[in-house]
């Protein structure tokens, strides 16, 4: 029965099927929808709208808290429902529709998009649509297993639709943080000085009045679909682990580090696995996407308490964690992603923030989005809030990908979303380049020679070489700085016309 | 007389001639200087350094606030004396030497300087040289026209030389508010709500045992190099007061729109000077530096607070100003640049961040720094703290420079400082282009039509039609994205060999 999850019961009468609760949303609006790294997503309203649009005109406006599980991007996609999307995804087929130029996909930093949202410089949220495991006796949502932008769409919202899914544990409920920061120019400081420091409240609250529709689901999360960690992110680790130790023997880092911020996906996941066998411990997560290896952390006896926005588990360990939240609890916390994510709590903090680059060029600009600069992988996510404001930045990053056909760290970057000022190691398999305190051209060296993969370090250090005769702070052959990208276009490899690339092929 | 300026009277046996007090500062030695966009910076120390080298070895790593005046970093640089340059720069000669490879140049974000070697990731400070109007009785430094760094380098430092500068006024104390957020992990936050706050000491706080040598001068700072509006940048100033009074009667913004931020140069001068005649006032500022502009909306009773790192004023401004301190000195302040650019101050006021673009391309991403992707102009200064973290960053530049040989508008940057994520608005004397919530192929488009030379559209429409045909998020034909510039470094024009080009001779 879902009545003991609603508990306030004037909303009893607003249960309807997902259908009718999607006739809410009309064409032409702007909708936000819960949802950040497959998890706590709305799950049968999206379908709804899908269904509808095979029968008559509808687009929307979809802004989420960052990529959505249950192939609702996809499904979204090829029903053609979404004009714009903002602010993550990580879907092949809206990818697809992103790049061909169907969508308008606005990629923000992760912190910003309710920042704007408040001020009226984005469209106003005309629907929310948010997963609930409950609704308080006042009308507070209690969300599920992630908060992401949840909150400011539903306090913002014309109306809102609440999808109370009952497969969701009840155990969660005081797993949330709720703080939303005061309207500018009138704005206080965010109270937070631990990770673990609880400022708001567990449930968001809003106008119950506002509430048009409750739709009753229980379908599961998707699980994350992350690769387990392999030889090469093991070495990634390896390196990493050193660095720190050798941090804490210079006296500049304590055997509990900063408090960690790691990014989504294998590498950033496969990396903070490596440091169960680390001499560290007591360590504090404060990131936005709780992976696996949060929880390893946790039943190593590493870690002391983890802070984010969103949990993004395997089938294996969501299995663990929801068939036993108490056990965990009170050493987790959600927060809302521009908590998670704000720049006045990373530095104040001091974080040490790990996340993945696509590619990194020999100066240390890195691309983390773009495939040959034009075609967008899934986002910049929330790594810009990072490595911008946090106390330590690391990019982390296979020095080959696509089997040795491409070099993940090439001359110039054919994207820059971290521009050299914000990035302080580079660690691939091949080992770490710590940045600090360097000129470009000793940037350069160290790059080349530490983390580039040896079939490359040749043509590289001939680039370099070449480009040393042009001068400058940055040098530079400009005619030839996209020349591995568009060899790998013309012939599939950056090793162009060599013995090397008819070996890798 | 110069003992009414030490009060402290046990440090009346330090004062020795410039000479001496440059013996503590030996060969290999880091050194910290004050001086913040040529005002405050230490003036004779430095001479008597590069005099030394002439006869002994001597080279330094020297860190200051921003760039200096008074010729000293191209003294320094004709001495051979810098081997290392921190954080930012801005003088010919030195820009020669750095691009030349001869001096290390490490381009920082202006708030993260002190921040790296309170952490110890950067080198220490071995001595301090730091430019006075007075020292307290308890030995604490009250500075001059500049705060910059210098509180932390008189923290952190071996020892402190003090140059006490007889020219600087008296009147100046209590101009200060000198505020150091606390150490991590137990920092608290930084407790300012509005730009006119004082949260700290009107002093540099240390242990006078440090004070090692003081040295008395009288030299004047050296006047801002600024080149008066003109025609171009009256337009540029005239469509962002547009845009502004759009925000008002949108209801975004009041008629005090929010706190100000304007960056260095001629053009960001220009720019608020055009707010004279606007219908905006009780406007604030909470910027780096402040320049003439600054003092023009205070006479002009639109201004009603400022508060800065630094003043660099005209030789006109100077003489107001320093003639009559008082009368502007309850509407200033001056602090530590990691507070005027700190990135938690800089959100929770809201700024609207307005700063200077050498080149932008087409989706917005900005190059604030690299001419042609490889030589220094000054650095990136404070406007990667502003742009990223700001409520609304904008981007000025004319639409053309040298003549219009170059534009300033380009299919692709050949550096990124600040990427299509931070930048909402470029304004060039054509028009703006307002790009907030946008995908990047409708910000191409504005772009091209709203802010480029007529001269350039055609050529800008014909790539990026043709890169329109390769696909993506940010569609590029990569082979062609540096023509532009590969023609400009052949033909000295981006116009190619057109009739456009031999008629821009
Ligand atoms: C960069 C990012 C895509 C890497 O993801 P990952 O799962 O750790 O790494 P993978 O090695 O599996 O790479 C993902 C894909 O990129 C491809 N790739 C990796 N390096 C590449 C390169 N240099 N050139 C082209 N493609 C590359 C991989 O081949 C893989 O492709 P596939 O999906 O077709 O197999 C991911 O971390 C990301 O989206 N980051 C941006 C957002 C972010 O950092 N958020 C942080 C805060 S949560
Ligand atoms: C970008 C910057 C150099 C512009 O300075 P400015 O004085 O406002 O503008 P100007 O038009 O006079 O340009 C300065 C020089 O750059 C050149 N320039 C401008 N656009 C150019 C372009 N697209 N390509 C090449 N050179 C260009 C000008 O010709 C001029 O050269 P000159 O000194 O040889 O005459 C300056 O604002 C800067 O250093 N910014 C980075 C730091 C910063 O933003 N700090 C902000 C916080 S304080």
């Amino acid at each position: 029965m879902y009545r003991d999850r609603i508990l306030l019961k004037s909303l009893w009468g607003k249960v309807v099927g997902a259908e009718e609760a999607a006739l809410h949303i009309r064409d032409g609006m702007t909708v936000g929808m819960s949802g950040f790294t497959r998890s706590g997503d709305a799950k049968v309203v999206p379908l709804a709208l899908a269904e509808r649009a095979s029968e008559q005109p509808l687009k929307i406006s979809l802004l989420t808290g960052a990529s959505l599980g249950s192939d609702i991007d996809k499904v979204l996609a090829e029903a053609h429902v979404l004009s714009r999307r903002i602010p993550f995804q990580a879907d092949p087929v809206l990818r697809k529709a992103i790049n061909s130029g169907e969508v308008m996909f606005v990629d923000q930093h992760l912190s910003e998009t309710v920042e704007m949202l408040r001020s009226r410089q984005l469209p106003q949220i005309d629907v929310a649509v948010i997963e609930a495991v409950a609704i308080t006796e006042d009308g507070g949502i209690i969300p599920t297993s992630s908060i992401g932008n949840s909150a400011t769409f539903a306090i913002l919202a014309e109306k809102i639709i609440v999808e109370i899914n009952l497969h969701q544990s009840m155990d969660m409920v005081g797993l949330h943080d709720v703080y939303i920061p005061t309207r500018r120019p009138h704005r206080e400081p965010i109270p937070l000085m631990t990770p673990s420091d609880r400022i708001g409240l567990p449930f968001i609250p809003v106008d119950p009045s506002r509430i048009a529709a409750i739709v009753i689901t229980d379908k599961m999360d998707s699980f994350a679909t992350i690769t387990p960690p392999d030889e090469e992110t093991n070495a990634i680790a390896g390196h990493l682990v050193e660095f720190f130790r050798h941090e804490v023997r210079k006296g500049r880092l304590s055997t509990s580090l900063q408090p960690l911020q790691a990014g989504i996906g294998s590498i950033a996941n496969a990396v903070l696995h490596g440091f169960i066998d680390s001499p560290f411990h007591d360590l504090q997560m404060y990131s936005e996407v709780l992976q696996d290896s949060t929880f390893e952390l946790f039943d190593a006896d590493k870690l002391k308490f983890a802070s984010g926005s969103a949990l993004s588990l395997s089938g294996e360990c969501a299995r663990k964690f929801f068939g036993d939240v108490k056990r965990y609890k009170d050493r987790l916390v959600l927060r809302p992603q521009e908590v998670s994510n704000h720049p006045e709590v990373i530095r104040r903090l001091g974080l040490i923030g790990i996340n993945t680059a696509l590619e990194a060029d020999i100066y240390g600009n890195v691309n983390s989005t773009h495939v040959n600069g034009t075609h967008m992988m899934n986002g910049i996510g929330g790594s810009g809030d990072f490595a911008r404001n946090c106390y330590l930045s690391v990019f982390v990053t296979k020095s080959v990908a696509k089997g040795g056909k491409l070099s993940s760290i090439v001359p110039m970057v054919t994207h820059v979303d971290h521009c050299e000022h914000d990035v302080d190691l580079i660690v691939t398999e091949q080992g770490l380049a710590d940045l600090r305190g360097l000129a470009p051209r000793e940037r350069a060296k160290l790059v080349i020679e530490n983390c580039m993969h040896p079939t490359y370090r040749d043509r590289a250090r001939d680039y370099y070489t070449r480009a040393l005769t042009r001068g400058g702070q940055t040098p530079h052959v400009l005619e030839e700085a996209f020349s591995w990208h568009l060899n790998a276009q013309r012939t599939g490899t950056m090793l162009g016309d060599t013995p090397e690339a008819a070996a890798a092929e």
